[in-house]
């Protein structure tokens, strides 16, 4: 056995702060949205993705890579939020063993209504607390951790 | 009602990390304690912050500040953690209307078997791919992101 590389000064900073972050954020903002619309910040980032593509489309398993889940529970979420008449899944019109997830019309006009309120809260939990420098380091860095979890890049494509 | 203020591209990427590593670490990190002590990331975050103080002790109100829950919450897992015999909690000798948690001789005997291979974990997801100036600027993006999520500054006390 090698002598264990203890974490520095620093990184003992980082890493408690990023603790704060897992633990603190989706905490915060699941509250916010169940609130507003009994949906949780993983429900959000679901139908957010969506959104952001040309058709509302995904396939499942790039929706899965893109939100951080394993498609199990992807396909749990998607379930429910079909229960809703938010999205609805189909086969893939270009490949037939593939299952798209299509954001419905009423998922985009729910989406649309609580996204202003949303953004508000994610600025003033990360973004009102930092400088242009921090967000350019951070989105430097950010690109680095994130090619470490998404080693597919879904999520920065 | 004022304009909402989207985020910009780079700031898409900041939150779209902090999302990742938010949604990511913990599973990560709770699936490999799980297998090797049946135990939670949290589990361990209390032990580990219980084992950075000189007397091994702790009140409550600060543990729970330290490690981003709510009262309530760290109450569940030191009760759990005091049923497997690595905590206990009393009447502080200083105030005995505080109550605080002392880690035990066999909690810190489990928690340094465990310490050398979470450290190695924690260094592959997060710290092999960043250089000494991304620790430096994540540290100093750290504190602020802390500042807001931490009122009370137990965190960097």
């Amino acid at each position: 056995m090698t002598e264990p590389r203890w974490l520095s000064a620093q990184e003992r900073e980082c890493w408690l702060a990023l603790m704060a972050v897992s633990m603190q954020l989706p905490s915060l903002l699941d509250s916010e949205l169940h609130r507003q619309a009994r949906i949780t910040l993983f429900d959000y980032h679901v139908l957010a993705m969506l959104s952001e593509t040309e058709d509302h489309l995904l396939p499942m398993s790039e929706l899965a890579g893109r939100t951080n889940a394993s498609l199990s529970r992807l396909s749990h979420v998607v379930k429910k939020l079909e229960g809703r008449g938010w999205v609805e899944r189909s086969q893939s019109p270009v490949d037939a063993r593939v299952t798209v997830a299509h954001l419905c019309d009423a998922g985009m006009e729910m989406l649309a209504g609580l996204a202003p309120e949303h953004v508000n809260s994610v600025r003033e939990l990360i973004f009102d607390g930092l400088t242009d420098d921090d967000v350019e380091d951070l989105a430097r860095i950010g690109r680095k951790l994130v090619s470490r979890l998404d080693p597919e890049h879904w999520i920065f494509r």
